[in-house]
Formats: structure tokens, C-alpha cells, sequence
């Protein structure tokens, strides 16, 4: 059963209000690296541009530093975050304080975040030492998983990960799906994902796109291939429940369709 | 014995000439996502600004499209990388085309980079497996790690890594020391490294950085740590073999301090 979310703030105002995220997040693994997801903004630039020309939409613009931003415009608050965590709590923010009529959720969000980093060696010969004192360890997977588990969730009290060692093992644990809060506090907002493979059939891309719209309750997906973008070129399937609604051949192509389908008839 | 290279095309120029690094490079994991090393380059900025009021001296500037770059100026070339590959690579064209009297190796390059991403429970379970069907890789630990490396060098073809499981296991080696190339190469030059450590007293910080000093055939190693570097300040200390040199507050200091120490005398 789907919850109704009324926001609060939305009396005071008529305007109707678009949520767009774009650029890529970083995660940090310690105070001087990071895990991050490359995006350029580019897309997310143009698809602010599309709205605007809508003169009553007013857009809360989720990105990072290292993005391009939109153009400088007074409907437009530009929300800077950088880990996926960061998304998550001005999503929620965002979310529970204002009325979207739609989202358009662009940003490449890391599926994981660093959990622990080891040196290699250091690990093994743990385990080695377990696993022959102790050869219970290998009476079940579980018993044998668990002792792995517990060896690699040393609390690191490192600001900096020492490059003694001649191999690292990294655990990165899976992150919240972020785009699952945007329907369960707004339900009845459009939801627009992206999914963006690389160098795959056209059919396997859709088919992947249609299963992700019904796995995140989106309204459409743009579905996209690497290795079809560069500098003038960029295509992409904007997917529904019902098939590709339409195909762009450029950035600007691809904002004009995604406002088209989510402005219709509101 | 030092291996004295006289470096080509330099009987064309009699103009003096030194190499920047600054930035920080990125280590593809695969097509989208890179672990990045944090770094603004506005240090760099300010070291090529210091050497450009010197009229006499021509600047090659590696770097990375992310970080800042000095002020346009005839005599500055940029030369833009992203790994650390690309940077021993560029190292190694520069150093054998051009004579340098002093190369200050600012960036920020990353000691280790992804050899391996593997859900973590697949890898587990096909060591599990190994391990109670051939007990004899617990005979010694060469062998135990013989088979783990064996299971986590196994090539992936994906383009893009998979998020459908919990856990992910990043495999990492290390990569070779940059700055080695750097004497290698020129003997003669002036060699200024930089070491960053977060959160140390400033006793450890200068034994760090005369250890790195000294392994590094460094003539001068910029010692610094993130806690004491802000918006308006940047406390560095210049170290060389017979202890602390000079100490800089700012940037614009710290700049001037480097400068000053390798053109004295030259």
C-alpha cells in the first residue's frame, strides 16, 4: 500500500518545484582519497536549462564540486554534497520539506562505500593462523565466512593508509539505494532514473533500464551507453513501462525529452 | 654509482628550466568509477606563479584536468594526466627531452591502484570450496596464499562492475614509486618532494619526512599535515638532509621558500 506524503512549506507557495540531482558522488576512503564516480554535469546542466524555459518551475539542484553547474538563475538553489551518504540526508531534507512534480535523479551514485582497507599479507596470515589452530573454522561456509568477516572489520584507527604493504585489500559494503526514499516520501511525483552501462546491445540495455524502472517504482529510466557518448553525440532511450517513448541524439535532445514527458498534462 | 644522463634537445635552449607536479592523480577502477587522490593544486598554482617572477625560467606543469591551473603565461607548457601511469609515462618523456635544475613533485599520486574487484561471497566461497576439498594449501602459508592470489587475479571482463552483492572485495597493488624515476634520470637536478600526513605531532612529521628524504635522493621534502592547512593558512616546513630549512605559513610562503632553496647558487 502506497503512504501519501503531504509536505509541509507547499501552502505558501504556487509554484511548481522539480528536483534535479547530476555529477558524480565521492565516497572517502580516508581523509586524503576517495572512491569516485565520474560525471561531468553536462546533462544535468541541460536538463535545469529545459525547465527554465517553463517559466513558473522553480528547481532544487543536488550536485557536487566537481560538476558543471547550471546557469546562474534565482529559481535555481544549488545544493553542494559529495558522499553518497551526504545525497541521502539532503534527499531526506529535501523530500519531506518541499512538493516535487517530478524528480530527475542523474547523479552517479557509488553502489558501495569503503568499509575497511588491510594490508593483504597482514590478513592472510591472520586467517592462516586461524584456519590451523583452529580447523573448525572450515566445518561450515558460515563458520568460515564469519571468521573472514571478523578479521576484516578491524576498526582502522589510520587518518591515512600506510603504502607499506605491497598489496591492499579494500571490503566496500553495498550503500542504500538512494533513488527508493524519492517514492516512498513522494509518491506521487515523476520519478525519472538513469542507467548507464557500458558497450552493450541496445536490447540488453533496455532490457536492464525496464527491470531498474519497475525495481525503483520510476515513471521513466534513461537508459544509456558509454561508449555512445562524446563530445557532440550523446544517445539515449527514454524508457517506460510501456517501451521506449522516445530516442535523443544529444544532451539537449535528451533534457527537451525528459521535461516533455514529465511536464505532460500537469 | 650515479648514472649521469645528459638529457637531449637541450643545446637549442639556453634558458633555465624546472618541473611542477601538482594535482592529484585518479586510478581508474573501471570505465566510470577511479579512486582519486584529494588535492586543489592551488600549491602548485603558487609555486609556478613564484618561479614565472624569476624572467629567466621556462616551466613544464604536469597535472590533472580536476585541479587548478597556474596563470596563462608563454612560459608555463600544462601537461594534463589522470593515473599514475600516465604520470611515470610523461615523467619519463620530460626527463629525457629537457635538462631540469629542479623538479618539485607536488602531486598527490596514489601508492596503490585496482588490480581485482570481486563480490565478496563468491570469493569466499570458492576458497571455502578449495580449502575443504584440497586441505594440503593449509600445509604452509605460501601455499594458502599462493591460492588466494590465484582466486583474486582471475580476470574480469566486466566493463562496468555489478552492484548486486552486499559486499565487494577491491584488490590492490602497489604502484611504482614516482619519484625514484626523477634522480634516476637527471642526477643533477634538485629534487624537492612532499610528504602529507594528517593529525601527527610535528616531531613524527619531520622524521617521516627525513626517512622519505633520504630514500627518495630527495634534496628538500616539503613536510606538511591536513590539519594545519586551511582556507587561510598552510604551515609547511622545507627539511632537508641537516634538518628544517625554513618554515611556511601560507602557501604564497611556502612557495617562496622552495624557490628560493633550489635556484640559490645556480
Amino acid at each position: 500500500m502506497k503512504q501519501k506524503t503531504v509536505a509541509a512549506g507547499d501552502s505558501l507557495s504556487t509554484k511548481k518545484r522539480v528536483l534535479i540531482t547530476a555529477g558524480g558522488t565521492a565516497e572517502p576512503i580516508d581523509q586524503v582519497r576517495a572512491i569516485t564516480n565520474h560525471s561531468t554535469g553536462r546533462l544535468g546542466q541541460e536538463i535545469a536549462k529545459a525547465f527554465l524555459a517553463q517559466t513558473t518551475i522553480e528547481i532544487d539542484y543536488i550536485t557536487t564540486r566537481q560538476a558543471l553547474l547550471p546557469t546562474a538563475n534565482p529559481r535555481v538553489r544549488i545544493h553542494l554534497i559529495e558522499s553518497t551518504n551526504d545525497l541521502k540526508e539532503m534527499m531526506e531534507e529535501l523530500l519531506t520539506s518541499h512538493t516535487y512534480q517530478a524528480v530527475i535523479h542523474s547523479m552517479a551514485v557509488s553502489d558501495f562505500t569503503p568499509a575497511a582497507s588491510l594490508p593483504q599479507e597482514e590478513l592472510l596470515q591472520k586467517l592462516y593462523q586461524e584456519l590451523t589452530e583452529k580447523p573448525e573454522y572450515l566445518d561450515s561456509f558460515t563458520e568460515f565466512q564469519h571468521l573472514f568477516q571478523e578479521l576484516t572489520t578491524v576498526q582502522s584507527t589510520e587518518k591515512k593508509i600506510s603504502s607499506a604493504s605491497e598489496h591492499l585489500l579494500m571490503v566496500l559494503k553495498q550503500n542504500p539505494k538512494i533513488i527508493h526514499l524519492i517514492k516512498q516520501l513522494q509518491p506521487e511525483t515523476r520519478l525519472v532514473g538513469f542507467k548507464l552501462l557500458v558497450g552493450v546491445e541496445k536490447e540488453e540495455l533496455l532490457d536492464v533500464a525496464r527491470t531498474n524502472l519497475k525495481k525503483n517504482q520510476a515513471d521513466y529510466v534513461l537508459a544509456n551507453d558509454l561508449e555512445s557518448i562524446n563530445e557532440t553525440q550523446h544517445i539515449g532511450y527514454l524508457v517506460s513501462e510501456d517501451g521506449v517513448v522516445a530516442t535523443g541524439h544529444t544532451k539537449q535532445e535528451i533534457a527537451a525529452l525528459i521535461v516533455e514527458a514529465v511536464t505532460k498534462g500537469a
